[in-house]
């Protein structure tokens, strides 16, 4: 296959900018390191951003929505309907990343890539309709390489009209029942693991229902490992279109030099997908939150990621990225806007 | 001694509105539970605020700031001097609460109860000067009993001003080159355990650093031990002027209705020492971090408090407290403006 435009180079780090935040740092007005992560955070920012002193005013916050044929499993605790009529919850703002992005002053996008049940056209949200939702991946693949290509775009064109828009932070959430099933069958695949050890409850499978999960994967990664060379592959076959279009927007993010904060098991995988397919996205990425699904850690622990978060959240819809933005922009603030020694005639060497 | 204002009633919680909050909080739409330790905390504070959805619009910061008389044993990195630089920082608007205040929208007081060196006044800080800092506690009690009382209703009459102003949250913080040493050795007395297992490195010691830190305190705690019988005398021998007015704010707090955002390590010790004078306090006191300092861990396993935050942070000024005020916020918004599975139309029972 030629190259693809995944493929292509990242943006790099700002090591002049990133040097100056650490002087700036040193000379705030309180003892070195005493900020903690927030301090190692706005020197990454700064580096991210090529300026001294980063913001993170502008936020654009994309959510990802697609229905799973391995739904047909018993993998949910829910009716496949919920993925549509969230949908509808997103655009008329009761959904939880609804509020937040109000909160947050936000910009919201929402993007249908396909439900089992094509949708009347709700306004505010941009249907592409891959599909009728995946196929069923206990028997074929999820989806064809053209789908998988689409969604990638998909993903890479959310980040473009991000950026067009000055974003200073991109928020990737996904919304898709049995979505945990496709990622942990995906992480599955990418780490080499069984499937006990990341299949968990998602929105609220017992004991036995994640066992039975964790068979449908187990099988499924048997069908299918023959066929999958790679990444790509491993999205095609396990993977679902929202996973796909997180995946792209990562890409095209660190593509593009936007500062990109990352959700919850599902992004995780996302994420670390596209850390295989170009590893130079890696320093684009800030990790939100450790969340409660017990295959996250694992992911986390893949990327070498640090979350500043661990608050139990299970919900996806990118809301405990959102739920990490106010911390981050904070750290902005400190960084920027303290005094330095010298201005606040403050004694500056330890006695 | 007859009954101090401090033992009398706290607050009642309102079980009404918890239980309203609670019916509330299974009908938005997202899985159950799904939201983690933000449904609880959405659910504590209408029980603190008495009503179904709580708010936290209206923030009060109040800094406590003090100097330490046992500075005089080589227990800080820092010279004593820089308490009194940093309260002008504060209210020039330089220091890292100053920032955080800002972009909290909160109410800020600084309250000065005693430099080494006597201040001019400045503008904006509340000078008290119960004295040229306290007494050096390795030789004599840090304060006197009339001192201590002093502060004590200092903290309460920040809180009545709060209070007056519709203060929804109450955030205090401290400053006081060689508090941790105090906070350190009052700890010690409420835990009874050695210096060894609570003194840290503060602003910056080294390894010998802390070790003589240490020593201090324990031979200090073998000095005291004997003229201690209770709480309030810990406070006298061992303790400090600011570390007095947090206690004094976080009883008054809790009688007057106010919730309680804990900051760091001697923010902890101060509410220990409150919870030791009146346990009723300890439902209106919630914790925004996990610090740095090594001590605060066995502080807050003591009044099985589970922080938001764990960030390394170890600057006190009531800043880590501060940077979890938008968690709180964003606790409230969901809990308050997310739409029920009856509103939205979204299958609420799993399938």
């Amino acid at each position: 296959m030629s190259l693809q435009w995944w493929q292509g180079p990242c943006q790099p780090l700002d090591h002049v900018a990133r040097g100056k935040a650490e002087t700036r740092q040193q000379q705030l007005t309180k003892p070195a390191g005493s900020l903690g992560r927030l301090e190692s955070l706005a020197i990454h920012l700064a580096a991210l951003q090529g300026r001294e002193r980063p913001s993170l005013d502008k936020l654009s916050i994309a959510i990802f929505a697609g229905d799973h044929g391995v739904v047909a499993e018993g993998i949910s605790a829910y009716p496949q309907a919920v993925t549509g009529q969230m949908l509808a919850n997103f655009v008329t703002g009761g959904a939880a990343i609804s509020v937040l992005a109000r909160q947050l002053d936000a910009a919201l996008e929402v993007i249908d890539l396909g439900t089992a049940e094509p949708l009347p056209p709700l306004p505010g949200v941009r249907h592409l309709q891959v599909g009728a939702g995946t196929q069923n991946f206990a028997r074929d693949p999820a989806m064809t390489l053209a789908q998988a290509m689409i969604c990638l775009e998909a993903g890479r064109d959310c980040i473009q009209r991000a950026r067009a828009s000055g974003c200073d932070l991109f928020v990737g959430g996904e919304m898709g029942i049995g979505n945990t099933t496709a990622a942990a069958a995906l992480a599955c695949w990418l780490l080499s693991c069984p499937a006990s050890e990341l299949a968990g409850p998602g929105t609220g499978l017992d004991g036995a229902g994640v066992a039975h999960k964790a068979r449908v994967i187990d099988a499924a990664l048997a069908l299918h490992r023959a066929q999958i060379d790679g990444p790509l592959q491993a999205l095609i076959h396990l993977g679902g279109f929202e996973i796909a279009a997180l995946t792209g927007a990562y890409l095209a993010a660190a593509q593009q030099g936007v500062a990109v904060l990352v959700d919850g098991f599902i992004c995780s995988v996302a994420a670390l997908l596209a850390v295989r397919l170009n590893p130079g996205c890696r320093d684009w990425l800030l990790f939100a939150h450790h969340g409660a699904e017990p295959g996250h850690v694992r992911v986390l622990q893949a990327l070498e990621a640090e979350p500043l978060l661990e608050l139990g959240l299970r919900l996806g819809e990118g809301s405990g990225a959102a739920l990490a933005v106010p911390l981050l922009r904070l750290a902005c603030a400190l960084h920027g806007q303290m005094a330095t020694f010298a201005e606040a005639a403050v004694a500056e060497r330890p006695s």
